[in-house]
């Protein structure tokens, strides 16, 4: 682990991933459905449709669906889930309307706030499995202001392949080390640390629902360990 | 041709070409020459190094070359110049420092506060031959609010082929013909044309300097012929 004020002078881009880090699925999954399907439990259909996501991408990563972008996957989850909640009648503009909230996701508090800080200093970029589209959507409606979105959809691989990782380096002509993975999930930042990122813990206990509280206890091998974004700013001073 | 209001009403994407439509590299790159060099004739300079940039993307796309940034090609052409123009000495830090003025290019005087105009009512991006960590550095270092930033290298294929036109459409899940380029230059929205995008001219009479004016009169085909980027804001209603 280096100390901060090693890593502030030798890191010079910040990827983040977003699902979940940087905006908040859970939460704004639930609010959605409280508005318009008043009658169905949101807390279990947004753990249902993130469920899905996972095993999704490992049928592409297998090779079993050529490259799928997530739009497309939401939705075949989301159509897999639907008859299960009692939303099997929903109509084809419903579905692709639903399909969207993964574009209007709502940042959680610090995260506007921390980016703005952390960008006067570096360059802040998406490193996600979402697909551009999405990303810039979700941008301009969450107000998050991304030097650059970059996303598995630019390397036709989904993190945690190491295409992933070491592409962000490659594309800025950086080393690996001048790169920094911020992920509030531990399978990223070991896939990003393999690659030889540095690596920013952010805790997000409530990101599968106030239900269901994560871990978020420090784990070995990260240069940070950090509550949210505005605290990320503080520990790299910006 | 649409009429505005339509274009304005239909359009959701405005994607623009860069060198020389929102940044001034001619001018920039005379600048830097005058500081740091100024023995040498910056004009021709400058007009010797972007001539050699259409015919290294050629080789590119007839597969003389593999896939190659042009981060690369420029620096390619920039050793093949700096002989004739008195700089062999330069050594390979000099010689990387020069080939970075293009991730340090000014923009014209109205790009900022047209691009931000525009911004709050499009989704603007780059659609540029530029590589994403020079179309990034350069947002950096000029103020440049894109959304998203796209290129050349994402689609591994320079304009004007139709990978790159078609792929934007793609990429936001849109008809082609709720996109918008916006370039200085016809063969650039002439391919776009032929992808089915709407098409936005901008006159820069001096994007090749006061000693080669261009020809900026209006040709067939355009759906917007403008002055400058404000200019596009207003025709646009943003």
């Amino acid at each position: 682990m280096a100390r901060p004020d090693d890593l502030a002078a030798s890191v010079q881009v910040l990827a983040f991933d977003v699902f979940g880090t940087v905006v908040d699925w859970h939460g704004s999954i639930v609010r959605e459905l409280r508005e318009r399907h008043p009658e169905v439990d949101g807390d279990a259909f947004a753990r249902a449709w993130r469920a899905g996501y996972f095993p999704a991408m490992a049928r592409v990563a297998r090779g079993e669906l050529g490259w799928t972008r997530i739009d497309d996957l939401h939705r075949m989850i989301l159509d897999e889930i639907l008859p299960g909640f009692g939303l099997q009648h929903l109509g084809e503009d419903q579905r692709q309307h639903l399909n969207r909230v993964w574009h209007r996701l709502a940042p959680w508090p610090d995260s506007v706030a921390g980016l703005a800080r952390l960008k006067r200093r570096f360059t802040i970029c998406t490193l996600s499995n979402g697909n551009i589209g999405l990303l810039t959507n979700m941008a301009k409606h969450a107000g998050l202001p991304w030097d650059c979105v970059l996303s598995a959809e630019v390397f036709h691989a989904y993190k945690p392949d190491p295409a992933t990782y070491g592409g962000v380096a490659d594309i800025f002509g950086l080393a690996p080390q001048q790169v920094m993975m911020v992920a509030a999930h531990h399978f990223d930042l070991e896939g990003a640390r393999a690659c030889g990122l540095r690596t920013a813990y952010v805790e997000r206990p409530l990101e599968n629902g106030p239900a269901q509280p994560k871990d978020v206890s420090p784990q070995p091998g990260n240069d940070l360990h950090c509550r949210d974004l505005l605290d990320l700013a503080d520990r790299l001073g910006a």
